[in-house]
């Protein structure tokens, strides 16, 4: 597979030694039994562990819980597809019929696993500090621009801590009715903020999402009023 | 505080450099703003990189499944509690007031975390090496004991495996009723397989909770109907 070597090469900067690593590393379940299932369980340790290192040096004063949230937001499906995206690795994908006749190549879930599995066959290849770079250079505009680590928080999070730092109540969640057919039900919450007249409602197809959902009603809804005259 | 370093040398064969890292790693946010929150947060990704690596090495033939199975369970807080505790962690621990009255020192969580923020401070002390060695010193035993990766499935895997093995249709869930205060709710839930004349309820403090003990209801059955003559 000399073309895709040279794609390596010339678009991430590594030489691999080991062409049959490179191959399994691009080849989806769909299309051969030696696939890139495996490289993809160890590319997603090294990706996970560079990322948590890179943050944790590119931010000495972060607590935790930034570091954690912003380490996901790096390291999710969503953003790994992109980056798989980016730099073309559709263009050498190994896919079965069936995957290709669908437009596998452009699944954001075939793309984010092809791309875990190349970073866990360069670091078979070359151990980790080649892995580290290709990381770095893949992640290198989104290092550049963080996101404020607590625009990653989510609603639920977000409506705790402003209720926390006024020393208030935390908020109460109840599931008020799950409907539709078993496999595909949908969920109707309740978040409300105790001893005060302040509540929502919201549905989705989780209960989780649902609840997310309500937090953020509410917390609108807390604020807006602090913002009338 | 020399007294740790030599337990860290003797027991884990590590001698660490840095004397201000290892306090750190042992500190509980309970007792100071310099404590192991962060040494925490780079420890478990040391540790999950080093005990992926091992697995995938360990097992050349085993499926991405597997491997993740297995990888989950070693890195678990209760796996991490149970090595700390056997490694006499909590004898070193810096807690505050509070913590120290209540029994932190023996606190899963806070065991858990404390050796987490060890090996984050080893790798930072002395690099990838001497924190892949104190890893492997310390979960030997589990690695020369590993479970059958199948033990490790939740119950709602395991039935959907039998049925997909004899190409039956899969189950359905439903939630048939959340009941109890908003905080404390319980869910009743019911696990059907369609067609056929076997069905289980059950209930939990959460959605999922719920599911899995009806799943393990039914599967019992599933298996206990094959067995009758």
């Amino acid at each position: 597979m000399p073309a895709a070597a040279d794609w390596l090469r010339e678009r991430l900067g590594y030489d691999c030694h080991d062409a049959a690593l490179l191959e399994a590393a691009l080849t989806h379940r769909s299309a051969a039994a030696l696939n890139n299932e495996r490289l993809e369980y160890l590319g997603d340790a090294v990706l996970s562990f560079v990322v948590a290192e890179a943050l944790y040096r590119r931010l000495p004063r972060a607590p935790e819980g930034d570091l954690s949230r912003l380490r996901a937001s790096l390291v999710s499906g969503e953003t790994l597809a992109a980056v798989a995206a980016e730099q073309g690795i559709g263009d050498w994908l190994v896919l079965g019929e069936g995957e290709l006749k669908s437009g596998g190549h452009r699944r954001k879930s075939i793309l984010a696993d092809a791309l875990e599995a190349l970073i866990g066959a360069i670091y078979l290849d070359g151990g980790m500090e080649p892995a580290r770079a290709v990381v770095e250079r893949l992640l290198r505009p989104r290092f550049e621009n963080l996101p404020p680590a607590d625009e990653l928080k989510d609603a639920k999070t977000r409506l705790q801590e402003t209720l926390q730092g006024r020393g208030q109540e935390l908020p109460v969640y109840a599931v008020l009715a799950a409907f539709g057919p078993p496999h595909q039900q949908t969920f109707r919450v309740r978040c409300e903020l105790p001893g005060r007249d302040l509540a929502a409602e919201a549905e989705g197809s989780t209960r989780r999402g649902a609840e997310q959902e309500a937090a953020r009603l509410v917390h609108d809804e807390l604020l807006r009023r602090e913002c009338r005259p």
